[in-house]
Parts: structure tokens; sequence; C-alpha cells
């Protein structure tokens, strides 16, 4: 089979867990491909939406009969049927995508978007990057500019809701639940931890992973 | 605070997924201590019943309401009073002796009995090991000489009753639910994976949380 000793490593992640630069730190250390936002800029090419929109609209509007007020950054974004049809092509094109990366054939860690149930059939390593509530709220205060003048509170909500659509999303395709350690290889809690060092640990284990599990070398 | 560098890991598993070998094996690697039937031992020194007796005990009889029956290896043990009130003791006891474990001051892993929540001021380092079932089923038909008649079936069953008297149990003490990531620090999915490998990287994992937690050497 094509692409058979290709190594995919997807990454699942809690909103404000550091998930996003466990992997592109695991991406530098592995020399593997990367690709998180690429696959945003990717539709916003064959899109006439700009990359913001694409990506807001897919990471909240999923359902039909889903609320679809988020906070104060949706109030501009036009009315419910029409985001809801597109998301919906959007999310057809960005599986395309998905699937046009791994016919690369080349390793390759890709960032959400349920790639792990996408990209099943390349057997990939399963990631789950998780933390402690305290922790992400912390760091999403501290790192995300549009959200500065949210109380603690406020974005205690928002990093629940992120991840209640993410699961709820999940449901749709597949009776494994998002989050769920036993869909997963490894699941790992960063809170308070240094993600530059961890990541070469997770890259130690990869190596491990794919050689135990295939005999690769 | 005494014993405030003591480096503890605890190691709480899925019945069948390994957990007591990595924990074993992890010992050798860092040079810990290791705790896990050498806690029976001491309590079968301090009461008088036999080890094999007192594991099955403290495994299976935790509810004055939890039914009592379990496979076929419990027909022997005799009334449901009785070993419910020598569970409790037993228990009593076996707190009394991972307490005093940890005031040694020597670092050092223990394996399951709610050791995270009993040894929480330490701030110990909390594994989670877990598998896919059929990894599970696949290993403890291997490995369990007693269990050698039982059908693939039957051990499914078996595994999800002692995983599910673990979690029960568990309710109990806290509300932390047992297996839920949020409560550990690492959790490893061992299926198909080497375990002697992978106690060296779980080594490494453990001197960089460590040292990223406390700022220890």
């Amino acid at each position: 089979m094509e692409g058979v000793n290709m190594k995919i490593i997807t990454i699942s992640r809690e909103f404000g867990s550091g998930g996003r630069e466990v992997g592109k730190r695991l991406a530098e250390v592995l020399g593997y491909d990367y690709y998180d936002r690429e696959i945003i800029s990717s539709l916003a090419r064959e899109t006439a939406f700009e990359e913001n929109f694409i990506e807001k609209t897919l990471d909240n509007v999923v359902f039909p009969t889903f609320s679809l007020t988020f906070g104060r950054t949706f109030s501009t974004i036009g009315n419910t049927t029409v985001r809801g049809t597109t998301a919906t092509n959007l999310l057809v094109k960005e599986t395309k995508i998905i699937k046009k990366i791994a016919e690369k054939g080349k390793d390759f860690i890709i960032v959400g978007r349920n790639s792990d149930l996408l990209l099943k059939k390349y057997r990939p390593l399963n990631l789950f990057i998780y933390a402690d509530m305290e922790y992400k709220v912390n760091r999403c205060l501290l790192h995300e500019k549009e959200d500065k003048k949210l109380s603690r509170k406020a974005m205690e909500r928002k990093i629940k809701k992120v991840d209640d659509i993410r699961s709820k999303y999940r449901e749709l395709l597949s009776d494994k639940a998002w989050g769920d350690k036993h869909n997963y290889h490894l699941c790992i809690n960063t809170s308070n931890l240094a993600v530059k060092d961890l990541a070469f640990i997770i890259g130690e284990y990869s190596n491990f992973f794919f050689n135990s599990v295939r005999g690769d070398k």
C-alpha cells in the first residue's frame, strides 16, 4: 500500500492547552511537515472568504440547530442559514484538503480537524493535549490579544464552549468521543510544563511508537 | 516542609494494561523504591490473613451493598458481612502503611490503591496506564495462570468488572473520577508497545516533569 511507511501524528487538544505550540515544536524536533492554519490558507485560496472568517465559521458553526452566538466576535458575521451552509461547504473542502496532504506521502503533523478519524487508514499516532482549567485560563489571558478584556469567568466559559463544540461536532462523525483517552495513544497534561522540552520527549516517544507498532526504524 | 523534594510517582491502571510492569521497569530506570504487592505483604504480617486473601478482599469488597460474587475464585471466601468488615479494616490499615512509606522520605513508585489521592500533599506525578480491550484480553489470557480457562468474552467481562469496582471505590473517596484524564499528568496507552523501552521514555518524562513543576534538578 502506498504511503504505508509514512508517519502521521494527529494532535487533538483542549482549547488553551497549548496543543498547537506542542505540534509546532514537535514538527521542528522530528523534521515533519506541519499543518494547522495552512489548511485555512488553502481554503481561503479556494474560496472567496478571508482566513479569519473561515476559521471562525469552521470552529463554531457545525449544527443547524446549534446556537451560533459566541462571545462578541460574531456580531458581524451575518445570518444563521448562510453561515450553516457555508460551514458545511467549507468542511467538505477541508476534508478534501486533508486527504490530499496525506496523499503526498510525506511525514506530517496535523492539529485538530478530527484528523485522527479522517486519516485513520494511515494508522497515525494520535495525541491528545489537555490541561487544568486554571492553567488554560491563565494561558489564554496571556496569549490571546483579542480576548484581553475577558474576565477569568468569561474566559473559562469561552474555553468550555469551544471544547463543547469540538465534542459535539465529533459526535456527528464518530461514536468515538472527543477527548476519551481510549481514542488516543498518549494524553498529555501540559499544565506548568515547558513546551519546548516536552516536545523533545514526545519526539522520542513518537519514534519509539512507530518503531514498536510498525517495526519501522 | 519535610520531604518536599521527595519524588513520588503514582500509577493508576486499567486491569490488564500492564501498568504494574510499567511501574516496576520505571522504578528500575529511575532507581526509585517500588511498592505494590509489598503493601499486601505488610498487611499479611500485621494480620492473620494470607496475601492472596487480602489482595482479593481489597480488590473486590468495597461496598456493603455491592455484589460480592466475582467469577469462580470467590466461592470459598465466606459470608458477605464478614468480608465487608474485613475489607474496611484492611483498607484502614493499608492507608496507614502507604502514609508510612511516604514518611520515609525516599523517592518511590506506587501502583494502584488510590495513592494519587492519599499522597496528594506530596505533589506526586500521577500516571494512568490503559490499553485497548483486545490487547488487554490477549495479555491477560497469556499472563494469568488462574484464568487460563476463561473464554475471550469471559475475560473481557472480568476486565470490565475489576475496573468498574476500582471506579466505584474511587467514587467513595473523591469527586475526581477514576480514569478521568484530568486527574493525571500523563495517560499512556500501552497497546502493542514494548514496556521495557516505554519505561525509559517515561523515565525521561518523569525527570522533566519534576524539574518543570518544582524546579528540581
